[in-house]
């Protein structure tokens, strides 16, 4: 050993230490405001089990607050109590780092959602494995907000959901009906089972269309692997995009709702549900963005209204957002309940993503930062009434 | 009589005659395309009775349209389905004029609806006459879009419409409500009278406040005659703005969201109601500018969604555009019936200019150019549901 190093080598750590004291200071104060205590016994009170935590949040922001949870360098007994707390107390927007500064950038440049680009979601995330989501979804494979307004369970609230579409535009027997993102089929297998219509859908994940297409061999319904901008101008009676405008991206949006109206009959009604941003923002969060949901934009009623003024009448605005902490709380549950099949599959690492992507997403929706929207819209032709339900 | 003067005259009178017969040409042309005659045998064709009509609509557009009809030069046996067609064809848009262009930069130039020019719209349309109101409303005295879901009388619709704004907030006994833009009060007597709540409204029409303290006075209800600016921090469990929207301005929406947000309690649910316009523009209808409400603007839910955005979140957004034509003509037929008994103190060319007023308003949602919205506004701290009705 050099003792010139070593030397260096005891300051370093001297400065190290002090760093390591203000940063926790710096962090155990803004905590507080989320009334949050660093290693105190409520539930949403954080564990640290690494002291470098600190440091690595103030220089990351909400991106190291989430790869930190990965790596085991803290834990909560209740993660979407914590999480619901730090964003209800807007901590999360005064913690941004230059991630966020970054992904603006790209998103302000760059057209995230391109065709070049649009598969990435496909393989990145719908491609994980089927297994996945089997185990974490009920059985009709719904990978969106459930509707729990008069449902007990994950079944019977996804079911209400698919039920409330349903009547929400009117579905008869012998309609045809298109499904733009369809995940594996679930929609259409329902109201083909259930109204006796006929459908089709289409995805961007080879998974997706592989699984859907067994599930529904048996119900008049195709399943195609295709960009929504290559739908031609087929004639439907209803069209349903359920949890995939969230893919969709801003500079986009314009071009997806003259696709929806070319593929819709003049009578039609279009049912478009996603997650809603409290405000507009062009970027998504850094964590979500790099592990979860790659180029994802969360709309902003601003911007939805916008894009579809020139297309559509808005004929209903069905505000839901809470059931879908409820949903993500469910998913968890049953995630954390067939862990022992999965970690077959999974590593540890891949269990404490999954479950921070989860419980925080339920936190962010406790918080009402993010909403889950139905909207109901026509071609602006129907004379008579649209009556709403719920 | 001048020779020269006798020749150019004579000239004059076939340069008129020809120009008539080409504006005939081109006003037909223009109605077929709406499927409207002139001089035709439907109920929606226009009976011309003078013919310097195509030229003054040629020039003046949809204010001159109008103004002919005051004038008494067409009739029309069903005024709301000529209208009605007329802007299903999207005609409206082609036979704007300079007025339009005028209207544009003025709202571009100036804030219409700013303090000084706010009592505008008292003096000029809420202050006409109550006897005038008094015969066309309901016994609630309520100037706005009727509910007529589950109604088969204006009296029925105008109940379920106050009991469905008391249902969307959740009204309970000895709460406080504020009332932006009162009318006459009949909200705030329903409230009181089938709730048990307590109540404040604020109008800029003095006659709406004289009549309205006469007609609440044995209930817990205050109005006042003062501008939605001057409100004070008071806290109220809920503030409603029922049809009062369309004369804030959108120079001032950001203002108008602030002062609600700063007189509602954290978990209290704001109601606003509002004509929407199908897209965003700057203009209100010429016609309907200069005769019935000066400085009006209907907003787009772009321009509504993108003011409320940092204020509240959307909990709920209910379009029921269509019971607007179904009140209008109810309206119309109430004023018509009773108009023996008001033709002592209104003359003719009022009778005409209200009728035209109401049929083409009527027309106009039955196109679906414009919408009725209700939306139910939280300050985003509701934890658990909002659960929408309908």
């Amino acid at each position: 050993m050099w003792p010139s190093t070593s030397k260096r080598t005891s300051n370093q750590s001297a400065d190290t230490e002090r760093q390591g004291d203000t940063g926790r200071q710096a962090v155990k104060k803004l905590l507080a405001r989320a009334s949050i205590r660093i290693n105190g016994d409520r539930p949403w009170d954080v564990q640290v089990h690494n002291p470098d935590l600190y440091q690595r949040v103030l220089a990351g922001g909400s991106l190291a607050f989430g790869e930190a949870y990965m790596d085991g360098w803290w834990d909560c007994a209740a993660l979407d109590e914590c999480v619901y707390r730090l964003m209800a107390a807007r901590l999360h927007e005064e913690v941004r780092s230059w991630h966020v500064a970054w992904n603006f950038v790209k998103a302000k440049l760059l057209n995230l959602q391109d065709r070049a680009r649009a598969h990435q979601i496909g393989e990145h995330h719908y491609d994980r494995g089927n297994d996945l989501f089997e185990a974490m979804l009920d059985a009709h494979m719904v990978y969106s907000c459930a509707y729990w307004r008069r449902a007990d369970t994950l079944e019977e609230a996804q079911a209400a959901k698919l039920n409330l579409i349903c009547r929400k535009i009117g579905v008869e027997v012998g309609d045809r009906v298109l499904d733009i993102g369809c995940g594996w089929g679930g929609f259409l297998q329902y109201v083909a089972e259930e109204y006796g219509a006929r459908g089709v859908g289409v995805t961007v994940s080879e998974e997706q269309a592989r699984l859907g297409r067994t599930r529904c061999k048996d119900q008049p319904v195709e399943i195609r692997l295709q960009d929504y901008r290559d739908l031609q101008d087929e004639s439907f009676d209803h069209v349903v995009s359920v949890g995939m405008f969230e893919h969709v991206g801003p500079k986009n949006y314009e071009t997806f709702f003259d696709v929806v109206r070319r593929c819709l009959k003049p009578d039609g009604l279009f049912l478009l549900e996603t997650i809603g941003n409290k405000s507009t923002s062009a970027t998504t969060d850094p964590w979500l963005n790099k592990y979860i949901f790659p180029n994802g934009t969360i709309p902003s009623a601003a911007q939805l209204a916008e894009a579809l003024e020139e297309h559509f009448v808005i004929e209903d605005w069905h505000n839901f957002g809470p059931d879908y902490d409820r949903t993500l709380m469910a998913w968890h549950q049953r995630f954390a309940d067939r862990w022992e099949v999965l970690k077959a599959r999974y590593d540890e690492r891949f269990y404490r993503m999954w479950t921070f992507y989860l419980l925080s997403c339920a936190g962010s929706f406790r918080s009402r930062h993010n909403q889950n929207w139905q909207l109901v819209l026509s071609p602006g032709r129907v004379r008579g009434d649209y009556r709403s339900v719920r």
